[in-house]
């Protein structure tokens, strides 16, 4: 495997997006190729067979293009489908779930944590899981927030209908005297401002993008993968739907130009 | 084809249970096999091709029921690929779109008609196509309402965060001075009462899914299908995911009970 040769990065949108930004930041001089699975969102509120079964057919397609890792930017993907292809590859896989953890579990004082995501990543109790893993002394409190995903979508980042959306969601946590909360699905950072608005300046806000840029950082380092060369970058982005409106939104968020976005059919792969 | 044969129903999701509410309270002799493509709504953000693809495979999934007619219960799938499917079909297959337009028509007074739906449905422009061609007098405004869905799923019908989200979608409807508004997605039904609320007496509201049971009971008729036996019912409900969910809704939106749902692989269709 050539340490030339670029990540693949997928989430079933534009959320991983948040996750791009942070690696291009952190570690500039690798390619990137992502896939947004546009076609067949939201991920969070379907069953755990059906993620496994999207995450092997976007692997397949992205070992197409001969990555030499795999980041599942995507929370609710991590929670399910994570420990299953890493079982299957030979390359490295890493997904945002166990580094947001981490992340929370250092940040916590009060041992009180909090964790906002979507229906399927909070039912699956898995940051619960990492948490006391990391740290038996924490107790964890999670909330599904069905409604920050479309509100996103429809633009309403700083708006009186979110930051009310955002009172309701949070108001059981803030009563559990949480001191750090995981925004838990890669929409989330983009409603971060607001978030902080509502909950104030005493909860950590714990974003695992930053955290998971750093994690693949040391993978790759440690697999001797590691590419420096950040003028020969070439990022690629592909969607299985909606390429024109994928690139506009791609466009608001990176610090890159992206010039070109194609439509995959993934349900060949 | 056999009289008997029941009436394949479908739509992205649980909405479309609106149009078959309609269909057992119009039609009751008719048995219905419902599929409801759970794992892959929202429908309204998707592309035509997109539309068209999972339209051919839901179309190939009831046709291998042996049903005797199909209703595209979903305003975006019937915009996409109503004429797509019924030019390869053997069988009558109607939408929820013409028999809405028609009713629209009928209610208008001053001609001025308002239509709210999915991204999808309303970028068609397929209702101001049916309606121009029923009466080329009449002028529509159509609004694109994305959040709907979530808050109707959500469960958030009777809220405040629903009624200003309305007020907002609807208030340039409002000073267009329609004197009809069609509830151009099949999830819209279930917020009657609230859009009522926001939008006034004056505005008569149109819900495609009872002019539809009353087109289907036509076409039936005129090809000799129609079945009233009405003792020997058998309803049958799929979904591509979460059975459980799918079911516990429609239970909360059908007349009869429904004691079990099934899941499809629908890509393998």
């Amino acid at each position: 495997m050539s340490s030339k040769a670029p990540i693949g990065v997928f989430d079933s949108g534009v959320g991983g997006l948040t996750v791009v930004k942070e690696i291009m930041r952190q570690i500039p001089g690798e390619s990137i190729i992502y896939f947004g699975d546009t076609a067949r969102l939201p991920y969070g509120s379907k069953s755990k067979e059906t993620i496994i079964t999207y995450t092997r057919q976007i692997v397949r397609f992205l070992m197409g293009k001969n990555v030499k890792a795999i980041v599942i930017a995507c929370n609710t993907a991590s929670a399910f489908a994570l420990e299953t292809v890493k079982a299957e590859l030979d390359i490295p896989v890493i997904g945002v779930v166990k580094p947001g953890a981490k992340a929370a579990a250092e940040s916590t004082k009060n041992g009180r944590i909090g964790v906002i995501g979507t229906e399927g990543t909070i039912r699956s109790g898995i940051y619960n899981e990492f948490l006391s893993e990391t740290n038996p002394q924490v107790q964890v409190f999670g909330k599904a927030c069905p409604l920050f995903v479309p509100l996103v979508e429809e633009g309403l980042i700083d708006d009186p209908i979110t930051m009310e959306m955002i009172r309701r969601y949070t108001s059981e946590l803030i009563e559990k005297d949480i001191d750090t909360l995981v925004l838990g699905c890669t929409h989330y950072p983009l409603l971060r401002k607001t978030i902080r608005k509502i909950v104030g300046d005493k909860i950590e806000l714990v974003n695992p993008a930053y955290e998971t840029a750093i994690t693949l950082k040391e993978v790759l380092t440690e697999a001797g993968l590691e590419n420096d060369d950040n003028l020969k970058t070439d990022h690629k982005f592909y969607v299985s739907d909606g390429a024109e409106k994928f690139k506009y939104f791609a466009n608001s968020i990176l610090p890159c130009e992206v010039v070109e976005t194609k439509d995959v059919n993934i349900e060949n792969y």
